[in-house]
């Protein structure tokens, strides 16, 4: 045991999904075909105008600090995605990128939360996130949500859980690992009961883009859209999880503050990964992206049916982001027993509910559906005879 | 005014020296050649087997989230430098790669810290190391230092300044502004000041590898190697400052702690910046850093006599990074003002002392020797030329 620790680390739990993996990878080294469900990464490459940008930058530009808050013409890039994609005007200086959807949580906590304070959030949901509260002694309140709420926060939520001491709602929308969005007026009222009691509403778009039944939408289409904090990444739609970047838009009030905080926690984001995304919205990438997109569709589509024949419950559709949160009480009464079993018998890797809260995660596991239908197929079907053989 | 700000923010403040920075750019807008003195960031580009080992890794590999330790090869490279280097064996799964010793002062921070925990440290000294220590809502107890411990705290600062809520000593050698190295003799006994108490020794050792006095040391060189805390970056020695990558040394005790927070706050740090830092320990690189360590060698021994006959008073040679603290009491009364005097007159931009702490803040500036001697050299001659007016 360390002689020293800080009292944060008892709430910050690492992630169970490594004993899956380091199993995964253990019987990989024996010679056998893992099927990969667990990881919140797309398996697609980084998009090849991206890296083409990054290996110009790199054969013609020095790698130097960029400006805390980025370089400014990225700044202004994804100011103008904002107006043409979501058709939203948002000022430039509002936006704060750095390395991804991690250290946009850290900054928006870092000038929000004091000691004690407050942050409601729906359980299930991102782990990280509850702990980036306890990073900054903060106090997450996991509200536990079901398929009644679309295992989302709700305005009721917000004034059922809100205490003297809550600051902030944050929500997720598409939410990792439940995959629902949050309706514009569904969080038109939660910006207004959170804002009547002098909070603040966060909300982490870093699964933007992902949505297979209807155009993405923003939180910053809502008319107080200056009053928001804004988490977003290149990580996800734009696969770019390995660069390490987001950014977060901040309300106007809080630039000074949050560049502030930004120049002396990281100094800057990656240039490299700065430079690459530039292209990010080039019409090129775009395509290819789009494509992916209707791809990923196409494994949602295939994949919920077949979960469901196999016994698990999938209470409603996700319509974003590329998880299922099965519940799996017809099949088995531990999830993590059973996410075990299926990776020591089908070889099938997933993540079992207990990395996103303490809402009867026992019941429930989470696929990522980041392999190509034929491989989820075979998931599909290695997983089916070891459910045959249980029953 | 921000609606709600956490207290933190009231104790970390902006860097003086973006002021400076600005102004620079407005003459630089206006057309005026400004010989840039004030940036902690070396003016070599990265080396050429760096750049194209992320390059290559661009072509072939996907940009995937890695470890959050970083990738075991690379760990098991920094190990070996260790070795190679500095004749000391350190346990690969000591060190943690992380986005440079920004992100490595937060995690050690943040496993180590609670609320109103004291941590001594040097004034002056780089502002952020402070800052740090308030984002986790510790206490940084600056000690005033001077000349007679060239610039560094010694084991007797310690043991005046240790209550019972001091928990760390944190050093930096090299120092930034000061340049000046802790020998090991006397970290040692910095170490038993600080461990006799129950607390915990943490050595940065960003600028390692630039010293000009004879060969580099670690303070990983000491018996208790294993009790200490050692931050460490890419962006210095190895010149990848816009790629920010660092690691973290962690007393074994530590290992899964740390992990657990790097997860849960970083994910991973950037994997171009990670297959980049794999050639950072060839020959054909160190052969590279060590001829531009002897041109900053040359540097330094042109550029403090020149300051100290223009009237500067430099009470010692800095020993490593590259930086001069010198003393402006015989020419000026305020070193902001000065900095700003030198830099609209002589368009040479320097950093004022408020930089770095509380203590003379007002007699002191800070020249990066981050220019070309013929450069340098210039600036003396514009400096001295302004001085000489002011006279």
């Amino acid at each position: 045991m360390p002689p020293r620790l800080a009292n944060r680390m008892s709430h910050i739990a690492p992630f169970e999904v490594m004993e899956i993996q380091s199993l995964a990878r253990e019987l990989e080294g024996l010679g056998h075909d893992v099927i990969h469900m667990e990881i919140g990464e797309p398996d697609f490459p980084t998009p090849s105008p991206i890296v083409d940008a990054a290996m110009r930058a790199l054969g013609g530009d020095m790698m130097r600090y960029t400006s805390a808050c980025g370089m400014s013409d990225l700044r202004a890039l994804i100011a103008a995605h904002y107006l043409s994609r979501f058709g939203v005007t948002v000022d430039p200086e509002r936006i704060i990128v750095c390395a991804g959807a991690s250290a946009a949580l850290l900054l928006a906590f870092g000038v929000l939360l004091n000691s004690g304070d407050e942050v409601l959030l729906a359980d299930p949901g991102y782990p990280c996130n509850r702990h980036f509260v306890r990073a900054m002694d903060g106090v997450p309140v996991s509200i536990a949500v079901g398929a009644d709420s679309r295992y989302q926060l709700t305005a009721a939520h917000v004034a059922r859980h809100w205490t003297p001491r809550t600051v902030a709602t944050l929500l997720a929308s598409p939410s990792n690992p439940t995959g629902t969005v949050v309706s514009l007026p569904a969080l038109q009222k939660i910006y207004d009961e959170t804002t009547t009691r002098g909070g603040t509403l966060i909300v982490d778009e870093i699964y933007q883009g992902l949505t297979y039944d209807g155009e993405p939408t923003t939180a910053l289409s809502i008319a107080q859209k200056e009053n928001i904090f804004v988490v977003n990444s290149f990580s996800k739609y734009f696969q770019m999880t390995g660069w390490r970047l987001g950014w977060l838009v901040v309300p106007p009030a809080y630039t000074r503050q949050v560049e502030t905080l930004a120049q002396n926690l990281f100094i800057s984001a990656s240039a490299p990964a700065q430079y690459a995304a530039k292209a990010a919205f080039l019409p090129a990438t775009l395509t290819i992206l789009e494509a992916r997109r209707a791809e990923l569709r196409e494994r949602r589509d295939f994949l919920v049916p077949a979960l469901r024949a196999l016994g698990f419950q999938i209470p409603l559709i996700p319509e974003g982001a590329f998880y299922i949160y099965a519940d799996v009480s017809k099949v088995a009464t531990d999830s993590f027993q059973l996410s075990r079993d299926i990776l020591r018998e089908a070889h099938v890797a997933i993540t079992p509910g207990r990395d996103f809260g303490q809402h009867e995660p026992e019941k429930h596991i989470r696929f990522a559906y980041t392999q190509p239908i034929a491989r989820l197929q075979e998931a599909v079907n290695r997983i089916g005879a070891v459910l045959e053989k249980t029953k």
